[in-house]
Formats: C-alpha cells, structure tokens, sequence
C-alpha cells in the first residue's frame, strides 16, 4: 500500500479562484486534499464539487487565522489524513486580508485583520506545515520533504496610495517567505512565493469589475487554473533549481 | 509668541540608542520632545536626563504598542503640549520587537510582539501623528505640513535564516510607509523610511557583544548621534525633494 | 505541412550548461535549433552530439557580441531556417562577460566585453528576435507571438565586492528585459528574465571548483537540465499569467 | 598652507541642473571644483558664472565618455590642482545618456551612447576617482578618503514602456555603484548613488515642458539646489553612518 500525497490549502474565496484552483490542480496529480477558509457555506459548496470529480477531499472551517484556529485546523486535518496511509507534502497559504481604503479609514477591525490573516496565521499554518514535513523522507523526484508555497501580489513588492493595509500585509508575508526560505531550504523544504499582479477572473471579480468584455479577454484577466500550474510546477521543481519567488501576470497587464 | 514645533519619539530602548539620539538632536534644533516607551524606569532616566540638558521634555510610559496605548499617549500628549502654543511636527517610530530564532522556537508571544510592535502600533503611532499634521500649516522652510520617519532594517529588505519574525515585522512597516509616503506626499507630509544595517554602538550591545575593541573602532559600528543627524537632515529637507528612504551603515560594515 | 518553430540560443560556454541544456529541451519538443556562440570549435561539438540524438540544428559562430556579428548570424539563420516553413518562436540570451576581479584590476578589454555582452549583444539580439516575433501569428496554446528570455544572476540584483563589471552588465541586462516585459507583453509577446543563483555543475565547473564531493551533491549545484525545464515551463505558460522573473538555486544554497 | 579640497564634477546639461547646482554648492563650501562635460559652449558659459560668484573653478571640456577621454580629462585635472596644494575629495557623475523611444526606434548610436555614458564612462571616471582617493589621508570629520556620488533616476530601479535603453544604462551605474560601495567602504571610501525621480526645474525642462504652471510649483519639480544640498549631505555624514542609496522627489510626486 502506498503512501499517499496530502495538500493543504487555506484561503478558498468563494472557489473559483487561487485556493480552488490549486485543489484541483493537485487533485489530478493525485493528491488527498485538505481546505481550510472561513467561509463554511461556499467551503463545503466547494467541497461537493470536487468531490465529484472523484478528488479525496475534506474542508475544515475556521473562524478566524489566528493562532489557535489554524493549530485546531491542523489537528482534525493530522487526524483526517492520518499517517502512515497519508503524508502532508504540499501546503498552500492562500489566504489574507485584503482592504484598499484611504489610510485614515482604516479601523481597528482592519488592522486586526491584516495582521491576522498576514503575520498570526500564516506563522501559524508555516509552523504546523513545516512541522509535518520536517518528518518525513525526501521525495526522489522533487529532492523534497515539502513544499510551502505563499500567494503574494503586487503590494508585496510596492506600497501605494490605497494599500497602507495591503502592502503592510503582503510585505509581512514576503519577509516571512523568504526568511523560511532560507531557513528550511537546507533542510530540503522547498518553500515559494508568487506575486500576483493583476485581477483573476472568478464569477466574483466578474461582478465587482461588472465587465464581460474583460472579462472575456484572454489577455486582460489571471486564469486561476493557470495560477495553480504554477504551483504545480514550483512543487514538481528539483532541488538543483528551486525557485522562491515568482510573479504571473496577464500578458496585456500594465505594471 | 510663537508655536513650538513638538516631535513624539516611540521607542527608546534604554536611552543610548537611536530614539533618545534623535530626542536630543530635535531638542537641540528648538522641539519639544514626547517620549512614548514601554520601559517607565529606563523612560524616566532618560527624560531627567535629557531635561538637565535644558531640554523641554515629557515622557508618556505605555503598557504595549496596542492601539488603545498608543492612541491613551497621544491623548495624554496632546494634552499636555497643547495647541496653540504647541504644534506636532515630527513623529519618529523607532519601536518595534525584534527576535532572532530558529522559527520552529518562535513562540505565540513572539508573534503576538512582531505584530503589536510591527502592525498595529506603527498604524495607531502614524494615525496618531498624521490626524495632527494634516490640521497644522505648511511649514515655509520644508514645505511640509509634518514629517514621520520610521526606523527600519537590514531585515526590511530581506529574510533571512534567523529572521522570521522580524523581517516579517520589518517589511510591514517598510510597506505601510512606502504607502503613507505616496498617499501624504501629496497633502505635504513627508513620511521616510531609514534602514539601519549594523550594529548600533550602546551600553547595552557594548555589554551584549562583550568586545570593547569593536566599542573603539569608528568604522564598524553605527552612532545613535549620526542616525539622528539622518532623521533632522530628512525633516528640514525642502519639499522638492524630499526622500523616502535611505540606508546607513558603517564604513566597514559587510553587507 | 506544418510551421517548424525555431529556437534560436546565443551562448552556449562548452556546452555543459545552460545554453546547451536549453537547446536540447526545446529540441525534445520539437523546435528546431539555432546556436550562436564565439567558441567555433565547441559550438561545432555541441551541434554534432545535438545532431545525433536527432535533433535539427544548426551553429552560427560569431567573433563577438557587437551588434553587426549579432545581425549577421541572424541572416543566416533566416536563411537557413526560412518562412514559411520554420518560424522563429523563441530565443534565449544565455551570454555575457563575467569578470571578478578586484575594481582596479578591471582593464579597458574588461569593459568593453561586458558592454558588449550585456548591453550592445543584447539589444541586438533582442531586436532581431523581436522583429521576427512581431510577425508572428499568436500560438493558440501560450498565446504568444514568441518568447524572448534572458539568463542573469544574483549579480542582476545585487553589486558585491568583486563584482563591478559583472553587476553592472547583469543589472543592464535586467533593466532591458524588464523594460521590454512592458513594452511588448502588450503585443503578446513574453519577454522573461531567470536570476541563476549558484554554481551549474558542468564538466568545466567541476573541475574548476575541484571538488568531486560538491559535484556528485544534488542540494549543492545547478543542474543545467533544470533551468533549461524553467525556461521551458515559462515558455509554454499561458498569456494569462506570464512570468518575468523567477530565481532558480540549489536546495541547500545559502543565499 | 592648508590643502585644498577639489570636487570633480562630470555631467552639466546646460548648467541649470544637479551637475551646476552641485558645482555650486561644494565651492560654497570650500571646495575647488573641476568640470567635465560634452558641451565645450555651456561648460564654459557655466564656469565664467560660477567664477563670478568668487569660486576657484576650472572646466575641461571632452568629446565623449570614452575611457580615453575620461582619463584625459583627469590627467589635465591633477596638472591644474596639483599635490600637494590640492587633493581631490569628491567626485560626482552626473552624466549618461538618456533615451526614450519605443525599443525598436533605438539605433546603434542609441546603444553606443547608452553604453559610453552609462558604462564606460562611469567605469573610467571611478576608477581615476578612486585611485587619488585611496592615496588620501582620511577625513577626521567624515572618516572618509573621498566621496564618489553617482546620479540615478527611477529607472535605476525599474524598466518601463520607452525605457529599454534608459533603463539597462541606469541600471549598470547602480550595479556598478553597489559594487563600489561595498569594496571600498572598507578603505574608507564612500560611495553613494541617488535616485533621482521627478523633472528637475531647469530652463531646458521648463521650456521643454512648456508648463510656467509646473515650473511655478514648488510641490511638483526637482529643485537642482536641493539635489546638491542632499550630495553635500552625503559628503558629510560621519563614518558610522554612511549612505549608499537615497531617493529624491517632489512632494507631490506621483511614483
């Protein structure tokens, strides 16, 4: 009997974007998954609907990133996939907090939130991943015990006008990155970071941005299965070239 | 009579470092000082101490860098350096929480600190500060209505394998005030970012390091006096051009 | 009868590295390939081992990277693989001129083979290509006209003690391929920059390093077959989420 | 007889910019000063005004920012402010060469001139810069043997759109500048590089951009006085706190 491959995604959306995409993009190379998000409704929608694609999936809600959330998360996921049968080898944080609002609007609910989603959480989830794969053997392929791989966007790299919030978040996750980067690189953890620069078409930012027509252009809008391949493809990466960070934009894209 | 400019200094360690530098170099230019830290002993000495010097100096001791200190020192401050006789003209927030660990011994307080220091006090110490510069008037000399300065660090720019939690805390700060910098400089507050790489010469790294050589040599060790000099060339910079960020190191320093 | 696409790929060294592993993955895809290097002999070498895994390839031996060599070896290519039955779809500039040395070491001959490997070569090289890509129909998979990618290094980020020359024509060549991401991304074409940070073991490498440990120690080296998959990866990612920049490094990399 | 400081400048425009304000500035303070420029007409224009204003200044003229005439020009410059009344102190290249055309309107001359102004020139004049410097006694002020300063601009840091050739050019001068900071600091040499980010007010720009509005406003150009009062900054600063890189903007900039 082998062992088999677990991915852990936190962060869902709604499902249609980043963190649903990577699910099933791990699920057809063979991964069990585990979900972690907030929203419990559109999570176990979401569930359902890569069940049906024949994916070994389960999703855990949470209320929140902070610490203890993430660490309970983890404890159901451990005792879900539970070893020798599964292996945690793949970890995803995809979550976050996202507020673009003139500084002086931001309240204490937003900064709370920032720094839970962007330094509490994804410490907590690093922590619990990282402690999983410091255990296990070096995969003959990828030369790794794991890999971790961080959603970042632009305001990883550059505050502007409206994302004193955003970009104190983003850069938090980046340092936090590229330190466990190098860190854990030795210990053959692989660990990466994607800024995503520009908007991914889901039904949701469809609505927001209420334009079918850019919607409809292949040059204009980030495909969140193509997003995903990325993380495929960081994770299939062999020890000799490993990248920490890339970004992925449309082709069209202004920067 | 005239208005007294005011700067508030967040963070002072034990008094030798770079906030009380900068308190006594803006003391020396004609400001009054309010010192906001969380060590009221070592707060106090300080506060005595730069008074004999003739200085116009309060200090507001603070339990954290939660925001509801924050904002209870600014209160106190604005209190006791009241308008119109006093006007804030300078902020400089030089706190922070800096821990050097494997991350897998980076404990919940760790995370809780990096981000009090880190996140939610630099975003109440600047909404603070920014509320009381947009009401003051131009200043004719550097055309600004008020100059906030954040201390950063190597760590700011890039992780490493020890720094997990500050560098995550220290990009936060360097996206918060890229973003502040765009966002104010057009309301005539200018926000600046200095990054301290090395080590700076105190009683406490002296003792720290144990090596009264290094105490002695000029050229490898940063002198709170010359950071401070820094941060007074940045507030009298006219508004033409005016610096986001600039970096200060040693001579000698390897980098 | 169908389009053959054409791979064209300056720099090459001895054949070990990447440029050779480059050219030997995208002729397993089916490109035909076009190598341009100033070594003739081993130019003449790599081409026939090329040759007789059955690949369609061709060498064009130029003196130097000034720009007339460049355009020249264009020529023959065009003629050598002309339309309408092959069409050239990707390039790689895989050359320049690494120099450590000492800053007042550096000779005049120095600089000027670093202009001209990072500076006059590739603009050169990236005009002829960019001419033919613009001709190009979109492919329908990557939704790419052509794919132009440029090999740099650490030095691409960072000027270090004995990198003078280096840093600046590597930050050259980083500062052309991003300007040109811009301006041509919009004209669907991909234009993508890899900073290779660490030694690619090569048989040249190997014994230049003297160290059969370090060669035979997959956490420790490059492999040059794993950036030639990097470049092929970027070459086939989709218009919607097109890289720039990635880093590739060994897994135990200290960096 | 005390001996006197000389600053070489290279890089005037027409006298109007950082080059002429720095001339300015430094003799102001005591400084000999040396120019070096292309434009035999304003070089000599400049130096009769600042003679005028009692400065002891002399101007030499070159064809280009070839090695050779670069070397030339200093050549001439250590015969007129000979040891040991005279040491040179302080250099400043201030000169490149900047075009902005869509990437396939550059010609040869375009690179010619990129790579003349933006590598081989800077690579000549800091190499006879340092080579004086390092024959300095040090600066008990500054700690420093001399101070050699280098004009960037925004795209030092990022390519753009029309900046393919602009911006491989001011990206050289900053791995190159890096690379200097870091070999020399540890001889007591500063080297300093400044982003330049924003329209100086010059007659030529002013008449350029047609706009006595712009011109007006304080908030929104470069004032090439507060350019050279933030080099004669950097040639201050003490040893303990040296700066490699600051940016320079208008208040309200946007970037």
């Amino acid at each position: 009997m082998s062992v088999k491959p677990v991915i852990v995604v936190a962060g869902l959306g709604v499902g249609g974007g980043t963190g649903g995409a990577t699910a099933r993009a791990f699920a057809k190379e063979g991964y069990s998954v585990a979900l972690i998000a907030r929203n419990a409704d559109s999570l176990k929608a979401f569930e359902k609907e890569l069940k049906e694609t024949g994916a070994d999936v389960v999703s855990f809600p949470i209320a929140s990133y902070a610490a203890s959330d993430v660490l309970s998360a983890f404890t159901k996921i451990r005792a879900h996939f539970a070893k020798p049968s599964y292996v945690i080898r793949a970890a995803v944080y995809n979550a976050g907090y996202g507020v673009w609002k003139p500084f002086l609007q931001i309240t204490p609910e937003d900064v709370k939130a920032t720094s839970e989603g962007n330094l509490e959480g994804p410490f907590a989830f690093s922590r619990e991943a990282l402690l999983d794969f410091t255990e296990n053997p070096i995969d003959s392929s990828s030369g790794a015990k794991g890999v971790l791989i961080f959603t970042g966007a632009t305001a990883s790299l550059r505050g502007n006008v409206t994302t004193s919030a955003f970009a104190a978040g983003k850069h938090a996750l980046r340092g936090l990155s590229q330190s466990l980067a190098k860190e854990f690189g030795k210990q053959n953890i692989h660990v990466a970071h994607a800024i995503i620069d520009g908007v991914i078409f889901t039904p949701r930012t469809n609505e927001k941005f209420g334009n079918a027509e850019w919607a409809k252009n292949e040059d204009a809008r980030l495909n969140a299965d193509s997003i995903a391949a990325a993380y495929l493809y960081l994770a299939k990466q062999d020890r000799s070239s490993w990248t920490w960070e890339l970004d992925l934009r449309p082709a069209h894209e202004k920067w």
